[in-house]
């Protein structure tokens, strides 16, 4: 035993210890709060569990893409340009694919495949998708836990609405980057969710943690396939009175994506009021932005506590008082 | 009917039709003799039946190095500095699988990646090996008739015969690639040859070729795999009378790889010698080249008609003077 253990528990503690902060995460909105959160939380208090249900086998590969955005975000290389890969990118195999006719409509820049193809050679070895995912961060020194939500198949299929394609069921990727979500949606189903088991750490990430933020992510198609993995949602239950969510909606749209559409679509109201009505029962405290304040009195009308504050990550200055706001909801404690 | 048509048959034919040639393919030697035939004879007169057995499963890719090898080089694209590849490469997507501790001993370009790409793609798809082939092969333009001699799985595995690795079995390209080809050779097997049937047009292309030509290709691990899918070594014995062999062996040594080593551990006499008694079964005439000359006698011992000619493609004026040869051993017809 060293000198400085026998002096007992906790006595080279700080007087207020970081609270550990479990983020449930989709791709850009969560790498966004995740990185803000960072401003005040140091990074090996931060877990993210991601959504996979947007993964895809392409070209041989297996891409994830909230997982690689994520990681892609807080090593500081996320592609400016595009909003996902890498920076300083080239296209030259997606230059090749396009030559014999192949699927371009998935863009894969040269460095991003690297990251593809690792992870693919790791998976064939018998790796799984927690362990790659864990060596692909590292690689990045990104200094947060960051957990598939499942190393199981989880598949986003959404069933179209409209025209020659009205029930016909597509994948996530599909609707979102080849028909960039310009079509009408019917339902959204989670394939091989009955058989999705939480990775190793997630369950445990939920039960420990001191605060969850459900990320001001698409609630359809990022947080609900991660809550759709088997004991999830019941986990979140749980800890509901630990737990704020990020509306990913303001003023009644999205800031990016199409997370009010959808909403809209599947029959919810896509508002600040539908978002507490969607997070009410795993969440305690819903943030909405400012200009959202108007609708507070029926946010709280859906059982779950409002706080209003600038949630704009874009804007400067606003990520890291959301990050405190998030952290502390009621205001710092004495 | 057209009015060209009756003429009756073979009156727009030339007086001498340019001869079907078939050309037993390894990788760079054969992509040579490929390119100097093409110097007298149409493309579309010519086929080639290909190795897969250094085919490879890498990153969750299917690569065909001896496929891509005869094609980039016939579309005149092959990297010159590499000897394999596409010119004008990029590195990239290498660089992010080093970042990761990835695999990274196979070289692969990111325009070459393409190809994988899309070969991987088409392959889950459901398309056979055959199909995607041609497909890439038509996309450069390469004006023949590219064969993988199977569809199916065949991989040339590599015992060791020395030190603490002695016995054990690699892959080709582990021995060729990963180990430079720098270490003792005990035998040569080709996994899957038992199962592996010849793809649909590979025992026409012998039956009906006019010449048959077995490149100057390593013997061994080149050449022998391609003999060993069932059914094409007995249809090469059949038509043994329309084959011309070219040496690999010069002077003893091989122009480039491992044959002559190779031949030597795996028993053989590594010189002409060996290798018109490797293939005296299914070939009338082996062409030598004139620094060989004092061994023609010998290899006529052999059972096998030797031809002395120049046969270094590198030089100057050689490839197409080569390509005559080997299409009319016994010198022009009348």
């Amino acid at each position: 035993m060293s000198e400085d253990q026998t002096r007992g528990p906790g006595a080279n503690a700080p007087a207020h210890p970081a609270p550990s902060v479990t983020v449930i995460a989709g791709g850009v909105g969560a790498a966004r709060m995740i990185a803000a959160l960072l401003q005040v939380v140091p990074a090996d208090r931060v877990t993210a569990i991601a959504n996979v249900g947007d993964d895809l086998e392409l070209h041989g590969l297996h891409i994830s893409p909230d997982l690689d955005t994520i990681t892609y975000t807080l090593a500081g290389e996320i592609n400016p340009e595009t909003g996902w890969g890498l920076r300083g990118e080239s296209w030259q195999a997606m230059e090749s694919v396009r030559r014999y006719g192949g699927i371009d409509w998935f863009g894969l820049g040269d460095r991003d495949i690297g990251t593809h193809l690792y992870r693919t050679q790791r998976m064939a070895e018998g790796a799984q998708l927690t362990n790659v995912t864990a060596e692909i961060a590292t690689a990045w020194t990104v200094g947060i836990r960051l957990l598939p939500v499942t190393d199981d198949r989880l598949r986003t299929m959404v069933t179209l609405a409209e025209g020659d394609d009205a029930g016909r069921e597509i994948s996530f990727q599909e609707y979102f980057v080849q028909r960039r979500h310009d079509v009408a949606v019917r339902s959204v189903r989670f394939e091989g969710a009955d058989k999705a088991y939480p990775g190793p750490e997630v369950l445990a990430a939920v039960e420990n943690a001191d605060r969850i933020v459900i990320a001001p992510s698409n609630p359809a198609v990022s947080i609900d396939p991660v809550l759709a993995v088997r004991g999830v949602r019941q986990h979140l239950e749980a800890a509901r009175h630990r737990s704020v969510a990020v509306s990913p909606i303001v003023a009644g749209a999205a800031l990016k994506g199409p997370a009010a559409r959808l909403m809209e679509e599947l029959g919810h109201e896509p508002s600040v009021v539908g978002v507490a009505r969607w997070y009410a029962p795993i969440a305690a405290t819903l943030v909405i932005d400012e200009a959202d304040a108007d609708l507070a009195e029926s946010v709280a009308a859906e059982g779950i506590q409002p706080v209003v504050t600038r949630t704009i990550m874009s804007q400067p200055g606003v990520a890291a008082s959301l990050a405190r706001v998030v952290l502390e909801p009621n205001g710092p404690q004495p």
